[in-house]
């Protein structure tokens, strides 16, 4: 309500566009977004809850006043699954308004390389997950409850990434700030963090160290935050198939909710099981709202998520894993994002040639994708593997990422005892 | 770093505009920010910070421990100011390429009615203030303080609010969910909130009531949350004019600063001065800042700043009058702003016809501005004094604001003792 016309809606009619030479769409008034794509995410959060809820509900004796919280938690995510599957569409006319939209280039060449495909819509999810997680407070801390320092610093953190994400999504920031936002962002958490700073010597180098436990101190502080940069930079950059943003993301959330439950099964030390439960609290909202945009998302995709998206679910993850105490685990959970950074630090730090998008070559004749020499895994796993359709790489992708959270916890199975 | 052709900053050249009429800038890349009114700023910043200065530092005694962080917060606020003044130009360079510019209605018919003005600038300014209120942490609370929770709660629910109006101004919300944004906003903080949930009842009134003190329990957040979007609305509707959004910010956050030193030199109440303190520490980042962004905006603006500054800077009072317990002086301070919020009530609630903009009508011969028949203060002020320039008309309105804080401090004075 300020004292200028504004620019933004009226756009299109101050200056009319060249005549759209093949574009489907014509204008955001008379858009519609293609329906959500309700099958395929009953069969994926099936695969990916089943599990979870199963050990939630009949395998451990969660005592009721952990598994009541839980349980709402869980309610209002599902409440926050249905309000995202509503919002988007309405969130994706007001996008296109803006003219916040992108050509999907795995489509170059076919019709549908010619829509104009909604940009960012990851502010809608980010914006019903805060909601979620802000409501949640309300049936669960009391006003002087201690966890609330930390789920109010979790919360700013997830905020101020969402915050300037969008930002970055609207103005386009240089790559090289882009990198450094989420270190501020994370600042509040690293204030609040009143965890321990100690990590638990691996048994076999006991001997070397001369003690169990190491108190890090500040530096730990400074761990959780490279932490929570790299876990917010390595989503983002591990992208650029339909589907494969949010994929992942669900993938390493239900492996976290395992992960979590497994640790509150098995442990009866309150206050760690507490950690754990809090966790919980981040990530059962993340997956749920995720899962309502990935009907869209899906191949092929009528929205995009935005950098917006991937910082918030990167974020969001890590500071599950910070406030839950288990970031090595999350790390592994992360395999598959450390092995493409891996790949791409050559190019991110400048010492090959980093072009604007370092995507496979889509060829619209057989309508299949070819790995191209950028590094990264998409295409370093076309190269090896051949030659693949969008959908199924990122079906692969997925599953190498799933059977990256089960070597997890193999590997946690089988240390157990002998490493820490 | 996603799979698709990015259009925020090839729109143009992709969209070739029609040839510009009379459009001083012809693209953003060229674009030269109107250098900052230093002068200007040195002479406001002059009047409002040299009482509070002067209270702080040499008539009251305020003890060490409390007087260090808040020169730790200033020195920090300084800082700010310099990173906003610096950051404001680059930024509008960033809003420009994306087409976020309006045209400025008060000087239509001129030539700097055809300026393109750089739109939304309040989101440069509400980063570099979080970034701010997040490092001061460092410096004052230790990990387990009591005061973090709420610190933590203040910073989730005012990024919130500036996350949701930086959304506002580049997608557009309908006014009627706009109102409803800060109460969503507000949440966290009213969650976190562990004051105290009474009001002293008014010694005239007491026989009355029967009692002295009325505990509100739940009732008093609901008046918290009303507040906060009062005063968040309010600073957005008493607008339109250039570098009235942020003038009346200056000398609202001027007068909180100066009542809140009063409370600590009057008291010997460790609480109750430690809820003022924390009250500074969000109004003088805030200060410092809107001070760099007036440097921009007073008139003739070279930037505009958007809903993201209003809403922020009304939330972060709201926020400072709440958690340092002092809401109902708070109100008295927004006097103007609950006039023009009276004024407006008939257009807001639809019983009168709202045209989109409510601004005074400008005459290009003259440079002057004629009130009309919309119920705004500023027309209700060029209706009874007469027809006006707009600077001179801000200043007018400026001076009234100030004289309403004034008004405040004698009323408090003449009160005292015999009201509660």
């Amino acid at each position: 309500m300020t004292a200028r016309k504004r620019t933004s809606s009226v756009t299109n009619s101050e200056n009319p566009l060249p005549p759209p030479k093949k574009t489907t769409i014509a204008s955001a008034d008379d858009f519609h977004l293609a329906p959500p794509k309700l099958g395929v995410i009953f069969v994926i959060s099936s695969l990916l809850c089943s599990l979870y809820l199963y050990l939630l509900c009949f395998h451990y004796n969660v005592d009721s006043e952990l598994k009541r919280p839980i349980l709402i938690n869980a309610g209002l995510s599902l409440v926050g699954f249905f309000v995202t599957l509503k919002l988007i569409p309405v969130a994706a006319r007001y996008v296109l308004r803006r003219n916040m939209f992108g050509f999907d280039i795995n489509k170059r060449g076919t019709p549908q390389g010619d829509v104009k495909v909604p940009e960012s819509l990851g502010i809608a999810v980010g914006i019903v997950f805060l909601i979620v997680a802000i409501i949640f407070q309300f049936f669960n801390f009391t006003e002087d409850s201690l966890w609330l320092v930390e789920y109010n610093a979790a919360l700013a953190s997830i905020c101020f990434m969402i915050l300037l994400g969008f930002v970055d999504d609207v103005l386009d920031v240089p790559w090289r700030v882009k990198l450094l936002l989420p270190s501020f962002a994370t600042l509040p958490l690293l204030m609040a963090y009143a965890g321990h700073t100690t990590i638990v010597i691996p048994k076999p180098l006991v001997s070397y160290f001369g003690l169990e436990i190491l108190d890090l101190g500040r530096i730990y502080k400074l761990y959780m935050a490279l932490l929570a940069v790299f876990c917010t930079n390595s989503i983002n950059i591990h992208a650029g198939l339909n589907g494969l943003e949010i994929g992942q993301t669900v993938v390493i959330a239900a492996a976290i909710l395992v992960h979590n439950v497994m640790q509150i099964g098995a442990s009866v030390d309150t206050e760690f099981r507490q950690a754990h439960a809090f966790s919980i609290y981040l990530t059962q909202p993340l997956m749920a709202t995720s899962l309502a945009m990935l009907a869209y998302n899906w191949y092929p995709s009528a929205v995009f998520v935005g950098d917006t998206y991937t910082v918030f679910a990167g974020m969001t993850m890590a500071v599950a894993g910070i406030l839950g105490h288990f970031s090595e685990t999350l790390l592994i959970f992360f395999l598959p994002q450390v092995l493409n950074f891996l790949l791409s630090l050559p190019q991110l730090a400048g010492i090959v040639k980093c072009p604007r998008h370092r995507l496979p070559k889509f060829d619209p004749a057989t309508g299949l994708l070819t790995g191209t020499k950028d590094g990264t895994l998409v295409n370093v796993y076309l190269r090896i593997f051949g030659r693949k359709s969008e959908k199924s790489l990122c079906i692969h992708l997925l599953v190498f990422q799933a059977l990256a959270c089960a070597f997890c916890f193999l590997l946690r199975h089988f240390l157990a005892g002998w490493y820490k």
